[in-house]
């Protein structure tokens, strides 16, 4: 029988990735991603058959990868963890479409996601309860956002953000930013990490009333600390607890 | 120049660890960490000095771990990713008290966190923005978890919960689904992952009104679905939004 798997090819570096993500990837037949998560893997690709394209919308490659899994053996990779705003929904959703007698094998394979890889760059911002959202408000309505980011902050929640601007979307990252305000320090430390673990890796601790003012794009992800977080030489830490 | 590297295991099984977490270990003077995690390394652990043991407490054992760095590499190993209700803080602010002339590099290695490997277990539950809150009240006091609580399900985050239970510990869980059950539908799916990715792996999937009569314990993570989230064929979803 012929499989689908979701893999998460963690942050970028291929050290980065599970010992399971890069079996899948060498035992598949059809890789499946787009192009920068295919340059990513190049090492491990070889000869197979690559269905990969920057334009392709995220439904039309799913679709491609599906269908070729009817009878070959697929894996459509995902940057970070696959479990995590990735592929693996969207691919789950669409093979339980496929009659039972017809549906290749399906796993989800995961990986080191960005707000860890990001956290680790940092120092120890996620040691507490922490949320995470995504700015994106291609299939989100922006009220929804907004709200959510109100009640991390009001639940004092280490806020991870993933896509906090896009070359269209500039502003929102400034309207979180007020709103996270009315509920913590101007002073609270926020960390930006731009392309964690590839080679143009940059690391900013700022805080929450200067960082807009830093460069953040699509591939930066921002942590803002709790009330409790503090920057110490260049590290930012959210304390756990321990008196030491 | 000595070294102390907090590395981020993985779940469980070795296949899900890194190559940079393998690394490290396999090229450590000594290993730091809990009888249980060491066990789960022990292949690549040789003839190493171990200084693990279950009954040491988190201050102690990093107190020792910091101690062998001055003049030793040294791992502190975590299970899942160490960044997250890790030792990477602990150890961090450890490092941070010495002086400059005699500090060892420091290093956190990102892993799989528990919440990915329960989600890629469980289907893809954590498609949409989510919140990850720890019950344990040892460090954190309970009326700040229970606020927590409150304000992910106000948020209508998917929320996962680390540590729901433990032998003391048995009715938080309870406590928290009856807060949730105040904004969300009786029906939402519940799903509770133990021993991911170990020997023992098990997966339920149930609902907001009735998930606490199940199997939790220590070693489970429960992840509780936001008004979206559906459950077909024993896969736990949360749809990002596309239309397919």
């Amino acid at each position: 029988m012929s499989s689908i798997k979701v893999v998460g090819i963690g942050p970028g570096n291929l050290s980065d990735m599970t010992e399971r993500a890069k079996l899948a990837i060498v035992e598949a037949e059809v890789i499946v991603g787009y192009n920068t998560y295919i340059k990513l893997i190049e090492p491990l690709i070889y000869d197979k058959q690559v269905i990969g394209t920057g334009m392709m919308q995220e439904i039309e490659r799913c679709k491609a990868a599906v269908e070729a899994s009817l009878t070959k053996n697929v894996v459509v990779v995902s940057s970070g963890d696959a479990g995590v705003y990735g592929m693996a929904g969207l691919v789950l959703e669409m093979i339980l479409n496929i009659p039972h007698e017809l549906r290749p094998n399906f796993e989800v394979i995961a990986g080191v996601s960005a707000v860890n890889a990001a956290a680790s760059i940092l120092g120890a911002p996620l040691m507490h309860d922490f949320a995470v959202i995504s700015l994106s408000d291609l299939l989100t309505s922006w009220n929804l956002i907004k709200k959510r980011i109100e009640c991390a902050a009001q639940g004092d929640f280490v806020i991870a953000i993933y896509n906090p601007k896009s070359r269209k979307r500039t502003e929102n990252i400034v309207e979180v930013q007020q709103i996270i305000l009315k509920y913590r320090d101007k002073n609270t430390p926020v960390g930006i990490v731009t392309g964690a673990s590839r080679d143009n890796e940059s690391k900013i601790i700022s805080t929450l009333e200067k960082f807009t003012d830093e460069e953040i794009n699509m591939f930066s992800l921002v942590i803002i600390g709790n009330s409790q977080t503090y920057v110490k030489e260049n590290y930012m830490i959210t304390p756990r607890g321990y008196k030491i």
